[in-house]
């Protein structure tokens, strides 16, 4: 009997993430050069870094022999200064993602469950599956999450509810008084995970202080990430905000040198450069604008997205988006979230923004 | 019921792993100026960062707003150059601490064990805890790995046994020999995994080729890491080599983007910098023999090491080690290993092991 056939079954089970192509991959395949290349899958940052985490990294390569501070003592110290929280409630990972997954490892294993919905982002179900937990799809309502249903989904085995606000690949929003009143009604020994990854790109009107709720709702966190409006998804870097027994927990869980030391410097420059970030939902808006006027005149059918991303209906997604490959344009397909009709753009310079429309004008024939 | 008190009763008790005092954290206590302290506390490369790898590094934070190649194309291509293998018998790690996780998360779970040997890595319980399995630790043999004892304490519910070569912490080396015959006694459902994390700092006689066996033992996973020869500890990056069956299921649970951009690329930079290797064994060569010269004129007993660290007996550990600190130099006390008596030294340049000489013979009295 082989090693691998000796995992346990949902092990073996589970299918990998789909990560948009890499630039360099794509120019491998199509024999086309890396600079004529239009990257818009991966909802990174088209200003790319900030100067100052730039710096920063730079900086901190000199030194980068040494181990990182696996207790991020500087990074720990400048969020809970930005944010008036208690460095004792902060959990570091290697991108949000990891975040998610040491969640995940900490509540989950067999015999529990996590409730999330469907079209959400595609690290529950794995993350779940990972643990032997059993996944509770909750269907969504217009793209998004329907909250009454998900509360009324949480089994008494259930573990964890995953909520991304706004919701990745389909850019839907949830307002904070729905949010509110939703935690009002979760089971207080269950965790609510509010992925907040996008939260920097909600216009002022949207915006809501969830990490107020952390003092009613000890069963909150709030995880957010550096990887996105912040400019340092090739870094890693992302953070919950819990009640610190949650905290010491999932610090136990994690690895202790899970964000390099690269990483942590330049996100603790990153968090003090707020101009950079208002210059990324500045452009992130005139972008979304310019995106969705193209779906208006090419009379596609798109979701109203509150990210850095719009998802659009094309009808054959899988033939749409090899047409845009050949012209050197990478997005993002969602077959995998069952939604083979559409497809993901993230918001690029207004350049790579009208290079991906005249290459779906082309595609759509 | 609070969140936390629902987490499982094997994850409530994992007790966290003690890294190595950062110079900045002695700095702060201490109220020392970080250049005064001389840190030999975790295995660093004290000849810090190669330069190629460094340029590598360097380079790549201008493209690190975009997320890594998840896939590693080009690090798994120079690293089945390099050592004659497939890319499809890879996994890259944040580190081989990931290597170990990923391991562990693949193949344990609640019902099953794991068997390593007592006094070594921290992190085999740590991870094997943290999925509800059971741990074997079986007694050493002078400090080092037991092999028979090993074979024979494999229980039917084992899935994985950890063997470090060179061991850390206490500097133990088996036999290439002792190595293959223990394969062929290991059950072929059962993974061995072999970690080398230490193994560029073997002397060339002790030099075994562990990669050669793969072919014959398919339950063989070779582990290694750029954190410790290579210098690159700050930018976390290790591998596995095993059968691509286990690789292509460990690559399924590993996190998408587990390793960052710049990582990525200073590994492959730093594997092309054998020249930078070389020099870095030669200089633990002569500062193993410039402390273990010390230790014997001070007439303490150390463990004869094959890494870059050397193991000594002090009395009350705990005692020198603060004498130490409060005279600016760090070294890792491993009472946490069940040794009480002893620190753990990492070798420096010949200019720090005379720092550390110094205060000891003070801390000693």
């Amino acid at each position: 009997m082989s090693v691998a056939s000796r995992a346990p079954a949902y092990i073996r089970s589970i299918q990998p993430y789909q990560p948009g192509k890499p630039i360099s991959e794509l120019a491998r395949e199509m024999g086309l050069p890396e600079a004529d290349i239009v990257k818009l899958a991966s909802n990174e940052n088209p200003l790319g870094m900030g100067a100052k985490a730039r710096a920063a990294a730079e900086a901190a390569i000199r030194e980068a022999f040494r181990y990182p501070d696996g207790g991020a003592f500087a990074l720990k110290a400048a969020l809970a200064r930005k944010f008036g929280v208690d460095a004792a409630q902060l959990v570091i990972g290697n991108g949000s993602n990891d975040v998610l997954e040491i969640a995940a490892q900490t509540f989950l294993a067999p015999g529990t469950s996590a409730v999330f919905s469907q079209y959400s982002f595609a690290v529950y179900p794995l993350a779940t599956n990972a643990r032997g937990a059993r996944c509770i799809q909750v269907p969504a309502q217009a793209y998004g999450h329907d909250l009454d249903a998900m509360a009324a989904a949480i089994a008494p085995d259930t573990r964890i509810v995953f909520i991304a606000n706004p919701n990745n690949p389909t850019g839907t929003f949830v307002g904070g008084a729905a949010l509110e009143a939703f935690l009002a009604k979760v089971p207080e020994d269950v965790l609510v995970v509010l992925d907040e990854a996008y939260t920097e790109f909600l216009e002022p009107e949207q915006r809501y202080d969830s990490l107020a709720w952390l003092a009613r709702f000890p069963n909150l966190l709030v995880s957010r990430t550096l990887c996105k409006a912040y400019g340092l998804a090739g870094l890693r870097v992302g953070y919950a905000i819990a009640h610190p027994d949650v905290a010491d927990l999932m610090n136990r869980v994690r690895q202790p040198f899970n964000v390099s030391a690269v990483a942590l410097a330049a996100a603790e420059a990153a968090l003090g450069d707020d101009d950079f970030v208002a210059r990324t939902a500045d452009i992130n808006r005139r972008g979304k604008q310019q995106l969705t006027d193209a779906f208006a005149s090419l009379g596609l059918e798109w979701i109203p997205s509150a990210g850095n991303f719009v998802t659009v209906r094309v009808g054959d997604a899988a033939a749409v988006n090899l047409a845009l490959l050949r012209q050197g344009v990478i997005v993002r397909p969602i077959a995998g979230y069952g939604m083979p009709e559409w497809l993901r753009v993230s918001i690029g310079l207004p350049e790579e923004n009208a290079r991906f429309i005249t290459a779906l004008r082309n595609a759509l024939g």
